[in-house]
């Protein structure tokens, strides 16, 4: 993500990039990528460490795994927190805890600088594209207007969503929703097929009624209703099992917190859990759960025995 | 919803109708109601059972509360199969299981005659308005074309779903799409809002992503997010949780008989199943389960305690 | 499991028998078994259809694998019911609906005899050593006393559970109980395993604490834990995830007849469908869900990815 | 719980014995009940704050709510760790998660002190009558002979479950099979009366049977099968919805770190907080679950409508 989307802020903007990542091979990638026949190549630096980064640039941009890789480039040894200026505005596109993202944010704050969470969505082809959605989280709308400016070259839509957190808020729970409503698609699906419906037809009916949802008339997990959508395509490529189970651990994590009740939430993520601990199913698209449900542990043609 | 359905036909239709209701004061109201000043009065006799209405017309149709009616309507003493000609046309617009649709078709088969299941949506606004869906389930197509035109007075669409059974096959694999996603949309707002996101702003930025579905954008559960639906009404009106959670029971029934894994679809006829079964929620419209997730067990004000 | 319980009845009893079996090579396998220098060979006849047995036996036993067969055995050409006299007593040991059970029943009582319901629990090793245990339905507690000395024979213990039906009721509630607390039981010991804990140490701390239960405690499903148990021998043998999953099946069927709510009910039934709709697991026994949790879709290794 | 078990402590030690408590009335209620005629009164020291106790003490022990807690007491301004000695031994009995314990242990380490984790069972009652069970994670089994000792005037069993945060692993596992088992027994005894099973006949099948376990044969949930436990006593007392949802969170947070598939276990703990969030079942012991499901909202009679 971090690499197509660094592209985009050297292609778009006049702006001096300073990059750092951990594994050198991604900046060596970076840089002869830029570097072939770019005017802007000049204009790319490379820091040591997260908290040369801060030093030196106004506004900063961190796109990583997982909350253990933010809080250890943020408060680890020469962390970026470390090198925080009074300007400083530090602009997180990870997904996270809520819970960490307030927690840096907070560090950032207490060193003088501001601090937005922007959780994306629209993957490495929206990356690459420069059509993300971001959810910001700040704590003002001043402070979201610094941000904004920042984040267009690689969006199609920003958004602010409130207090710092509520990025993340708002990107769980849109995926909480996203792994329920794919899940009910497959088993709908299944079922209707089973008991002798026309996978198109069926799609078609519900995608006209009160079924209607983005998994069933933009992202149909059975292959052949829809052409260029994974299920069409063996559930290559996409969004992966494990990145979907991930993020329903995000949410069922901040359920726990909030005390908030998410039954099929809590269920949906325990599925993704199943699936994406499997050699054949943590490389396939979270669409993939329709296959999972028809050849059950992987047989070609799901035999019943009673 | 009968009622509403034989006024259609009567209004716009030359046809002469045969009518009957187990419920005496059901027929009086439906003469009364089509006697004041209508130039179709004369048009409308009552039979004394079913068996008399398949004596005397050709096309029958037939709309009840569940199974255990339709097998009494069709199958009991002076029941409608009894009745049945060669050249009957019998159409079934009740939910109900497949394996009782089906059976229901052969009876009337065997007899001779012609029958398709015709499980509607749209409710008792759409039975008023002669705007419901029609799920169609037919031995062919010829049949189905022949049930059309009968349909069509009370219909905004009328879809051919392929065999006998079919059409409850459609009509139960989006309900529990349905049932599936209000519940997911009601989880995922109230995390949201419990996170300390505006509600209807969480829902836009849902109704422009991947959680996008007709429960978030047409019918949000959220008091205040959209005007004139049940939520923003107490709940009230709209399609209750007891017409659920039997479309839900309907559901899982068939799973188990096609040994067809539906473990959100089992859950959620569950919760639906729990809920209708109390005083309060059993009056409510199925998008209460909002209410119920804020509220518990009744709680004006939720109120944690650990 | 009939063979096994037959031969007690020829080896316990001095009655004649009089036996029927679809499958002829069954009914071979009986009369060479008990050919074989006994002395009761000749106390055992032949017949060749479900109605000869009851023209011919006052007290006719059945043991069928679900309610299909048992209908078309009771109620088909030249079925049970059509020889039932007023002096017989038809015991059906099967497990099959609550609705089946109480039809059947009325069907003999029509014919002027008696009938009960008797499943059994104790699988093929009870009906081999005569150590059953039946559970049995009857219309009264002088119904019950004729058909218990007929099922002393192959029992260890023989329980009176009221009503028609209620044998079937009492096999499916300690079934269901038994499907929930073996996936809990798995769920568990997979966790403390994964966070650290000696399988034997954590499974003896629970049989010593308020989480024990057979499952845990008798039938653990974790290998090595216990001797004698499928889980210690590859999960062969045992009671297999596919009987599991149909007797979950019959207790949510009969919950939604009943709108009881089951909600672990309903979620171990859909486990138990999906892991038996597979190859692997058809065959292995319902502890395997421990294998299941571990191994995913069956790799060797789990290998989380994230 | 800490009063009761200080109390065993004053009673059955010779130990000099010195308490701390953020709630001073806790402090007094203290002082008073072991001043009264007790021989030990002077052999007890109030200290103002955790810093001091562990200055103080070369054994400290801490009983405390939750995790925020812990880390307050153990982390916060003159918190326990700041006084932690090269000779110290410190037991924190509470419940917090697994994390929390190791982090807690090592801080303690760092300062040269050892420490354990021996989270309890056994409730107030156990307390009371210094009849608890002690699940004790440490180091070394050298560091839990250290331990054991002061542990067991306050215990029935002590048990050694390996390394820091074992103790927390063990008791989690427990209380979420637990959990699980109750909720099953609540769904079985409910469907089986509904079915019109007798209760009492019910409990006694299954707890002769497979599906034995303590929810069932020990602490039944139906008001009138047992006598003398909460659920013979309108759910009063014994161990409260709230806690048991704590436990159920604590331990679905570490099945989401340990990426441990918990799908019962899951949705246990969502039934747990959804009914411990309401006024009525927030005071009821956990196997009240029972009079949820027959109750739906709390309406005394369950009344279907369809």
């Amino acid at each position: 993500m971090g690499f197509h989307m660094a592209n985009n802020l050297v292609a778009k903007t006049d702006n001096k990039i300073i990059i750092h990542d951990v594994f050198k091979p991604s900046v060596d990638r970076f840089m002869s990528h830029n570097r072939e026949g770019s005017s802007r190549a000049n204009a790319i630096d490379i820091a040591s460490n997260p908290k040369e980064v801060a030093e030196r640039a106004a506004v900063v941009i961190t796109m990583l795994p997982a909350t253990p890789q933010v809080e250890s480039v943020y408060m680890g040894n020469n962390g970026l927190v470390e090198g925080v200026r009074s300007d400083s505005l530090v602009i997180d596109c990870s997904t996270v805890d809520v819970l960490c993202a307030k927690a840096m944010a907070s560090e950032v704050v207490n060193k003088g600088g501001k601090a937005v969470d922007a959780p994306v969505s629209g993957g490495i082809g929206g990356a690459q594209a420069g059509t993300l959605t971001f959810m910001v989280g700040a704590d003002s709308e001043d402070t979201f207007r610094l941000a904004e400016p920042h984040l267009q070259p690689m969006a199609r839509k920003v958004w602010y969503c409130g207090a710092n957190g509520n990025g993340q808020v708002a990107k769980i729970c849109n995926n909480m929703l996203l792994g329920i409503s794919m899940i009910g698609v497959c088993e709908t699906m299944q079922l209707g097929v089973k008991m002798g419906m026309d996978s198109k037809l069926l799609a078609e009916i519900i995608n006209t009624s009160t079924g209607r949802c983005w998994s069933s008339d933009t992202y149909n997990p059975v292959p052949g209703v829809l052409p260029n959508v994974p299920s069409s395509n063996g559930y290559q490529g996409g969004f992966g099992n494990t990145l979907m189970a991930k993020d329903l651990r995000l949410a069922t994590n901040a359920a726990n917190e909030a005390k908030s009740t998410v039954m099929l939430g809590a269920l949906a993520s325990q599925i993704y859990n199943q699936v994406s601990s499997t050699e054949e199913y943590a490389k396939l698209d979270f669409s993939s759960i329709f296959k999972w449900l028809q050849q059950g542990s992987g047989v070609p043609d799901r035999k019943i025995k009673d």
